[in-house]
């Protein structure tokens, strides 16, 4: 549209900087002039906040200080003697970025930084599972009694649009159920374990080297992050109130090249599919897919189909992770703040 | 969210009542009070303008006057004396539906519908094709002098959101090219060639007996549906003023069983592509496909691959045809227009 907007100054905070903080800086760093341009907004990080130290600039954080504190020279006068939860609570800005790592059980730090953040009258971009899928009601109620946002698309899929997609490309429509691939990691060692015929623990050790799985993939390969996903997907979507204690889970581990021959042979491929529908059901497990369905992909990619009552069958598929790839999923959750009027 | 509002009152029209048009009024009965509870609208029917008449009630049209017009009783009093203009510009409403056929050429009578809901201070929700294909920037200037939305997502990919998901969900990232199958009935075609190695003729054919082609299905199999609908793209998402006169076009109509035999032999199929690119290159052609790429879906389902920055590749598949697919992309439409701050 060509219409004539003024330029709106959002200042943000970066808690957590590990790749996905720094994608979110590194993003809005080469997207800056584009976003004013496009959605008249003036996104200005002003602190960012990790276990390394804290930097703090009204004015915004100078390229200098956010070098400084990657490399830990905390002796270049760029550092705030402060705590995240004082950057979150104390430095005036609009919007609290959290990318701090998840922790499933306890949902901790991240879970006291979103909740610092909305008592603080700040809005909530994250891209942490571990929060959403402990206490999502309670920060869903904090959000709607502050008339704060709370998103979190990267949390799920990636850069793959999913809660934006449900909420907005598919409004008026009924969800009855969402399947897919939602773990990168477990989806690359099925489909190379296929292709190769070569075992679980071969194609593992393979895929840890080029740095696809982690040195501990039990929450990838135990279908535990998949479910967690779930259970957000069943919170923000379906209204439930579940946790990880809902999902009946079967990971990959006991896949084998035989089981995948088999399944080829008659037509189809395994792949770890989670699954939650309206009635409550969540679930994760290995299941055959028919080669010719659209959840039938490949790699690392990530894949939903969405069952709905009137568009039918959406299904989308997109790189379920990556850490620029997450930060683009963030910056639409930003845009998308400026841009809503109502949820 | 929780957060209470108040309900506000939305009077439609809707011009052009085939298969499109009642599934709108279709879907909106049904989903009446759901829209209230959810996106606080009350969507309200107050006109509606067809060749076989025309149908106006401040109030609501009634069931029965929506069944006078389908079966032509024009005797039941219901019907007003206007035509569809005077309907879109003197009756009060808000958004004129409009899902008149589609004339690629001229655009009309689409095009005078929209330039005159626009004209009166409407919003429009859009199915048809030619008016964007004829003269999308005109219109957009139109809309944005006027400060009304013209929605159109049902004009591409049917039910498979690909605006929406271009300008909400992956706002923020710079869009590279969009590359698809978006026509139904080619894919259908090529499919059950592939499938059964009947020639072209044959499946044809037996697509038009059940309902997939149509008697003349030139605008399907020469690709100008692909093209009108590339054209929109490019206009819409790459800020270009294209016509189909600037689409390269091939059809399907010269494939063999033959080669579709050899594709496959090398791990491919063939399949009505059409592409788009930010550099303004349109072109619709049959094209290998891996096997394993996104794009490969069979049927008669739409699929597009959009090329991202940020994102990467984000594929999306989708019912594209169908009334009541088209019905939920217009919903969606009019939902969006009373939830979206900007552009």
């Amino acid at each position: 549209m060509s219409m004539k907007r003024s330029t709106q100054t959002v200042r943000i905070s970066i808690v957590g900087f590990g790749n996905v903080g720094r994608g979110v800086a590194e993003v809005i760093r080469r997207k800056r002039e584009e976003l004013a341009r496009r959605y008249g907004l003036d996104i200005t990080i002003v602190g960012i906040a990790d276990l390394r130290g804290v930097i703090v600039d009204e004015n915004g954080v100078s390229e200098e200080a956010i070098k400084a504190l990657k490399t830990g020279h905390k002796s270049m006068g760029t550092m705030a003697d402060m705590t995240s939860v004082e950057v979150i609570r104390d430095v005036e800005h609009e919007v609290m970025v959290e990318a701090t790592p998840t922790n499933v059980e306890t949902g901790e730090p991240g879970l006291t930084h979103i909740i610092t953040a909305l008592e603080s009258g700040r809005h909530v971009v994250t891209s942490n599972k571990g929060p959403l899928a402990v206490e999502y009601k309670r920060l869903m109620e904090l959000a709607a009694k502050k008339e704060k946002e709370l998103r979190f698309e990267a949390t799920v899929g990636g850069a793959m649009p999913i809660f934006s997609l449900v909420k907005g490309d598919l409004a008026g429509n009924e969800i009855l159920s969402i399947k897919g691939i939602l773990n990168g990691t477990c989806n690359y060692i099925l489909t190379r374990m296929a292709e190769e015929g070569l075992p679980y623990e071969h194609v593992l050790k393979e895929a840890q080297e080029i740095g696809i799985a982690e040195a501990n993939p039990s929450q990838d390969v135990e279908g535990v992050d998949t479910a967690v996903k779930l259970v957000i997907l069943a919170n923000s979507i379906f209204g439930r109130n579940a946790t990880c204690k809902d999902v009946e889970v079967t990971g990959i581990t006991e896949i084998t090249p035989d089981a995948l021959t088999l399944a080829d042979e008659a037509g189809y491929v395994i792949k770890l599919i989670g699954e939650v529908d309206r009635e409550g059901n969540l679930k994760v497990a290995p299941r055959l897919v028919p080669k010719d369905d659209p959840l039938n992909v490949g790699g690392i990619l990530n894949v939903a189909t969405i069952k709905t009552d009137l568009a039918g069958d959406i299904t989308v598929i997109g790189k379920g992770a990556g850490p620029i790839e997450a930060a683009s999923a963030m910056l639409s959750d930003l845009i998308g703040i400026y841009s809503q009027k109502v949820q």
